[in-house]
């Protein structure tokens, strides 16, 4: 495998500090690494692959010689770093959900669809944090019985918020424990020992865009433009991981022992599930893992051809950081650091 | 409405002590109450009704000249105490799951199947509480466009297993806090900060005693034996009310506003859904309230006949307390109190 420079965008962020320990855990083959954030991080020292780099502001020049520029930032500013990248000459991998729909633009989940790194215009999606390991459950079954229906309910971690959500919850957990009162701020109601059934901003159809990225992407990374699905998106009082109820509808019957063994044998996947000896995938005992964890799999008894399961994964990593780099690996194992001319989304059912 | 001689067994527990404030909240026509509860809790002292009582320990006498007897203890414990009282003469609403499933014993949410109270043998049962505003959601539009199936994930509060699970999520949460580790005493499972897929024991297709209970039970309250019905029942880290993301398939297609207006033309619910505004109902909202509330109502898009909502209820006043009270209101109205020989569950799709 060869080398590459690479630049991160958004390296103190919760994702961004994720992804450097995800970096040196992997040795990841980086000839050069620059860290990238706003001005007001800019100067901040991070420790990265056994050595100490200071963070810099990001500015127009910040991309000159780099590879791979990993960004993880808010969408609006994701939308004005990335084309700055590609004219650069940059591989722009992006976390945000602003290029992800977009026809010339790959959206990855390697295991899933590693061979769409292969085109690309400058710029490779990451999905959203709790799109990733639907996407990895519906394909270990997909391809072996197809899937006509998914209906996903979701527990996520406020992590997906970013770090400002991840102290409001510590401190206004402090402040009820102490019969205080919650003032949101960085989520839009108290998560306290309260749960919110609202991530990101409405649609005129009453699905949250929360929703409506986590029914997209798993159409879109799948190949699968046919299957029908179904989210409710909920922030819980979790730090990491995200959890999904999540029930589907197969062409045709498939003994739960059958989606087991499916899911054993895919990579990135492991199966947590002995109810008997209490053994079951919950965000504590998953977060700071890899894999995304299947558990309590069994007949969905209100439908002939229904499998019930529950999905545990940590969102920074597989949900975010680690996803990121496999795709960089994944463009080096294929040498498709160049865009390609010809683009488009392969589309298969 | 007659007045009625009345005794509460499990007064001290979380269950119980909700039950006296509605009590009083509702001036229920009691012409005597009797607090009765575990040795250990004899000889407290509760408020009821502007007066002071004492709790006495349960014995075979504790039901001699009671007319209603609410029982709210463990489901073995129940098994026991509801016969002693119906042989000295009392109507037992009992809390737990032990007789629920009986053909011979109504189960019963006032505003679905109030009728039902008419005959009896002695022992109503009431629903568990994810059950309660299930079958209230779902009766509200099964009678306009019968319900073909529904997909329900919870996401319920510790109250539900009682006392002692609120203040181990409380102590458990300082203790993470604090950088503790957490030590699982009243459940299974770390509940602070984290959340458990399992409440209740396993039964051998996979599913929870919970989910089974809130899939029969929810039948058996709407007399509508074929509705395909699953459950996921997650434990989620708030002190009091249980959520709920359902989807139902409908025999015909309705328009959501169409349900928002059954819903609000149905006693007992509110429709607290005005996403742009930022109103759907949340635990701590919708604690301490007696209604069921909805939200989120939108078409489900991965079914032509699909609705999608979110629903919360108190746990132990919709979900326990109010509706054992409401029960007992009903039986009064109706002239009920005396078991019917006949009986059996009466069945209509």
């Amino acid at each position: 495998m060869k080398e590459a420079s690479i630049a991160v965008a958004g390296a103190t962020g919760v994702v961004g500090r994720e992804f450097l320990k995800v970096l040196e855990q992997r040795r990841f083959p980086a000839s050069q690494v620059r860290l990238l954030a706003s001005q007001r991080s800019a100067g901040k020292r991070l420790q990265v692959m056994g050595q100490e780099l200071v963070v810099e502001e990001t500015t127009p020049d910040s991309f000159r010689d780099i590879d791979i520029a990993f960004i993880s930032v808010s969408t609006e500013l994701s939308g004005e770093l990335a084309p700055i990248a590609v004219d650069a000459g940059a591989l722009v991998i992006d976390d945000s959900s602003y290029f992800r729909m977009r026809p010339e633009v790959p959206l990855v989940v390697p295991e899933v669809n590693g061979e769409d790194v292969e085109w690309h215009r400058g710029i490779i999606s990451i999905p959203n944090c709790s799109t990733t390991p639907l996407a990895m459950v519906g394909h270990a079954l997909h391809n072996v019985d197809p899937i006509v229906r998914i209906v996903a309910d979701t527990y996520q971690s406020v992590s997906g918020a970013g770090g400002e959500a991840m102290a409001e919850l510590r401190e206004q957990s402090r402040t009820l424990l102490d019969d205080g009162r919650a003032d949101p701020q960085a989520l839009t109601d108290q998560i306290g020992f309260n749960i919110i059934p609202r991530i990101d901003s409405f649609l005129p159809d009453g699905y949250t865009r929360e929703e409506q990225k986590m029914m997209e992407e798993t159409r879109k990374i799948m190949h699968a433009p046919g299957i029908a699905l179904s989210a409710t998106c909920v922030r819980v009082p979790v730090y990491i991981s995200h959890s999904a109820a999540v029930h589907i509808e197969l062409e045709r019957p498939m003994d739960p022992r059958e989606a087991r063994d499916l899911f054993d044998g895919m990579p990135g996947m492991k199966v947590l599930d002995s109810p008997e000896e209490g053994l079951y995938p919950m965000p504590w005992n998953v977060a700071g893992t890899d894999d995304v964890f299947v558990g309590r799999i069994r007949k969905d008894v209100s439908h002939p051809n229904g499998l019930a399961m529950w999905v545990v994964a940590d969102n920074l990593r597989k949900g975010a950081a680690l996803n990121a780099i496999q795709i960089a690996e994944e463009v080096l194992k294929r040498g498709s650091l160049t865009p390609t001319k010809a683009g488009g989304v392969p589309q298969a059912s």
